[in-house]
């Protein structure tokens, strides 16, 4: 068990570039809450959201995912060719066949140089497991620049009689450019993930795939719902919190840490981290973005680097939950 | 690009297990001929096929993951509990949510141990991405057991009008153990990939997910069917096959491998590489399975092991092209 290993720690990794795309279709919470039939003010006092963006046209996730990297790309002074991985870190998929960053690479204009791409996939975590993985690989010096995008559409998906999830999600898509930096200053300090499967149905979407697959006569459209309810994720969460994070770093206090980015996956979710950290150093972006899966992260540190809310040298936590059931923290230095 | 880039090889690594589960049910080309109206002995003759298995019942994905697993931990002399992290590195899901690594440690019996797991996914290619990532994950010391298993059903998602494609696919599951050797003699020399996404179309299934959702009007079942034709795809690899072995190992002759294992997808995917390495060097699963996706490099492995092929000290070249388009190479001392 991973638990009683610390291994060859920190490891240095540098975010020299963020971008985000944000899709053109902004749907206030009261109109949805209009449309569906639902209580005036729900969304914003039960979820924390005022509004969030469903894609639409043209923004399929690997366009939308490719403007991302195109942003990050540009802020980190480097060209798209200068890219040696994009891993994919995406929940949801544009297609069954081929690979999201196929298509990416595809959308930047890349389609032709052999730069290697897979996806990492761990429902909301799956960024972090993207940026684990990046820094990994770092070390042993096969790659310098590596991308980590992650894109989401899950309004497509959703039927509008699931009106918990329907008015919760939002669509969108980030990246960022990691690198080995020659300073030993940017550093992955720890990283730590935990499964229970015996929490598997705490969230779950069954059709589709092959276990009810589209040619079963016996599939509804209702094994298409995805189900997710916040306060049962939230229960679970609090049982293992604790001491998760004291196995994560056992000198973490909330003075060791200057930025706080929780899976933006509810309210509960972020308002569950006050009780540990000061709120002005927890970044909440669920208001104006709602749950977009495993963008939230990405999405969030991207935010805080252009509020200046994380500087060169802040340590950031990210940590939280996601369906599995999976915990997932890690503490970077910026 | 990674081109340019040699990094820190070799690494130590150490397949210390393998595991495997066929589905009770084998499907014998003759009859599939017969039941699809196709000539008599055309599997064996153009595919090179004579049975795959399909699963039925209570054979998940994670049922015959888990199955493979517990044999790779039996043959490897480990308790479940030493598992560090599992890989799910499949192709095919058996739901959209939660990740199938999850499923696989529940029927583990592993479901409240907070073993990590999460998911790595490239097509064809996902094993390969996998090993490589549990690779360089093992250096850094955060893991010391790593598992990685592949669990493909693709039999469940074809439509019968689909004859290519019904006639290739072969479901089952593979799994291999790896560990950071205290030995510098099982090593991964090199590894490479390079994806073109020019050629993204040569293998494709459209819908399903967020592109064309079940809730989209316009989705049509053909949607659900997977395209790939044997010749296209290798029409394709062959113009980026030489380079590409050349820049995966300087010093790659004939001589220096013992054992090739290529992507089992098809006939001509396997004899092309008899163009460039001798046949008994070359492990051919394909007649008794199929085409199983992502199954077919940990289950050459196994067979390879299993029947002999390749023993301690021993290089191993896998090679092979997956849908994306990409082509990954990788070269092992077992």
């Amino acid at each position: 068990m991973n638990n009683y290993v610390d291994g060859n720690f920190p490891l240095p990794v540098k975010i020299i570039g963020t971008g985000r795309y944000l899709p053109k279709q902004v749907i206030l919470s009261k109109d949805l809450e209009e449309k569906i039939g639902i209580e005036k003010g729900w969304c914003e006092s039960k979820q924390g959201i005022k509004e969030r963006r469903w894609a639409e046209n043209e923004e399929t996730e690997s366009f939308m995912g490719a403007k991302a990297v195109e942003e990050a790309l540009k802020d980190a002074c480097i060209q798209p060719n200068e890219i040696d991985l994009l891993i994919n870190a995406s929940q949801t998929f544009e297609v069954a066949v081929p690979d999201g960053g196929t298509l990416i690479l595809k959308h930047l204009g890349l389609e032709n140089k052999g730069i290697p791409t897979f996806t990492t996939t761990s429902a909301c975590l799956s960024f972090l497991a993207g940026f684990d993985l990046a820094a990994n690989l770092l070390v042993n010096e096969k790659y310098n620049n590596i991308v980590i995008v992650t894109s989401e559409i899950t309004s497509t998906n959703l039927d509008y009689s699931n009106k918990e999830v329907i008015t919760m999600v939002g669509d969108c898509a980030a990246a960022v450019v990691v690198t080995r930096p020659s300073d030993k200053t940017s550093l992955l300090h720890a990283i730590r993930m935990e499964t229970y499967s015996k929490h598997s149905g705490v969230s779950s979407l069954s059709g589709g795939e092959s276990y009810q697959s589209m040619f079963n006569k016996n599939i509804r459209p209702n094994d298409f719902n995805f189900s997710f309810n916040a306060t049962n994720m939230q229960a679970v969460s609090m049982k293992y919190n604790k001491n998760f994070l004291k196995k994560l770093w056992p000198g973490l206090t909330p003075d060791t840490i200057q930025v706080v980015i929780p899976n933006q996956a509810s309210r509960l979710a972020i308002d569950y981290l006050k009780l540990m950290f000061p709120s002005n150093k927890i970044i909440n972006i669920i208001s104006f973005l709602g749950n977009s899966g495993a963008v939230g992260y990405p999405m969030a540190i991207y935010q805080a680097i252009k509020d200046g809310d994380v500087k060169r040298g802040d340590k950031i936590l990210l940590f939280g939950m996601g369906a599995g059931f999976s915990i997932y923290g890690m503490i970077i230095t910026y």
